[in-house]
């Protein structure tokens, strides 16, 4: 966000004065608290400054480390995630997409046996597909799913801030929950036990939100 | 999330003291720290207790209204939304679906004269649509489009508590950001300005997590 030069000077005035009134500051700058209302405005709806009744405003990296964010850093995908939605390498991409239909999901993990993670299906890989002239019917979902190892993965015990920035990071709108283990070729496996999607982080928002 | 006999008389233990070591609450129950501990991850995972260094545990609704939550209520759509992405309503599904990739978007505002929104084209639409054995490149988005007022909206000045609210409730990945105003024939217009997305809330999620 791009800030005017006098929003520069508000925010300077509210920084040195650890917290200040709406008057207060309106008279420092020689202008009308009315004058003044838009760049407070804007400025406490983009969260630079917080306004509190009778206190006035105060600069946001003042606020400190708060009790409500070492419990959002404490929070595990475990306690968050859905439960995961899967397909067969070999089914089709149209039973594949009836799937997403039914489960009301934007993805499904395609596993193999065991539930080991072979690779993700996302609804852009079937609108990919569907602009091609190939037919949903027959083409497995295998020939068009991103494979291992080009997946972003999560685990039960990472925390909810780190997973949700890989979402961020990579652009995408699940991760596959995964247990790992070696199996007995000494292969590195990912069993599938549930998803973490932007769905879990947006109830989990709005869930802490509302915790007053 | 169920909880066990013992997890239960754990959290009425941490909420009559407030707070209180895990040892202590061991000695309390007769039993060592270490049988203890996976009860304990549990409960802190969840985030039902908090855990601090030297002080120990406490029950989460004790911690009481924060600077930060305060902070997050006064968050408004206007500083977290992304630009529309839109298209008219006589464009081919095809071209639609193209848009959607190149502008890296799940989903498409349709607009008419003015940018007058007139409903939403998401992939899960185009996905449903090319189930059935429509020509993509012949029909135009408006038959498959979810029409006004079906659409659920909006506004800059609405909380993004509220907003991510709507998007969990209705179950949509995108609101259309709109400015409504009355035109000349007396009609209930709205002008899209932006879209709000599970994604904005995720960057939103990960930023205030990190403020510290």
């Amino acid at each position: 966000m791009e800030w005017t030069e006098r929003q520069q000077r508000i925010v300077e005035i509210v920084k040195d004065s650890g917290s200040i009134t709406g008057e207060k500051i309106a008279a420092m700058l020689n202008l009308t608290r009315a004058t003044l209302r838009p760049d407070l405005t804007v400025l406490t709806m983009s969260g630079v400054l917080v306004a509190r009744p009778r206190v006035g405003y105060s600069y946001r990296e003042d606020l400190g480390p708060s009790p409500i964010m070492e419990r959002m850093l404490q929070l595990r995908v475990c306690a968050f995630k859905s439960m995961p939605v899967t397909v067969l390498e070999d089914a089709s991409i149209y039973e594949a997409t009836v799937a997403m239909f039914t489960q009301n999901v934007g993805s499904l993990t395609v596993v193999g046996t065991d539930r080991v993670l072979l690779g993700m299906i996302s609804r852009k890989d079937i609108m990919k597909a569907s602009l091609g002239k190939i037919d949903l019917q027959q083409v497995p979902v295998g020939v068009i799913m991103t494979r291992m190892p080009n997946i972003y993965m999560t685990t039960l015990d990472e925390p909810v801030l780190s997973a949700a920035k890989k979402l961020v990071q990579h652009q995408v709108d699940s991760l596959p929950v995964v247990e790992g283990y070696v199996d007995e070729s000494g292969n590195e496996c990912y069993e599938v036990v549930g998803r973490f999607t932007k769905t879990n982080v947006t109830k989990l928002f709005v869930e802490i939100a509302e915790t007053r």
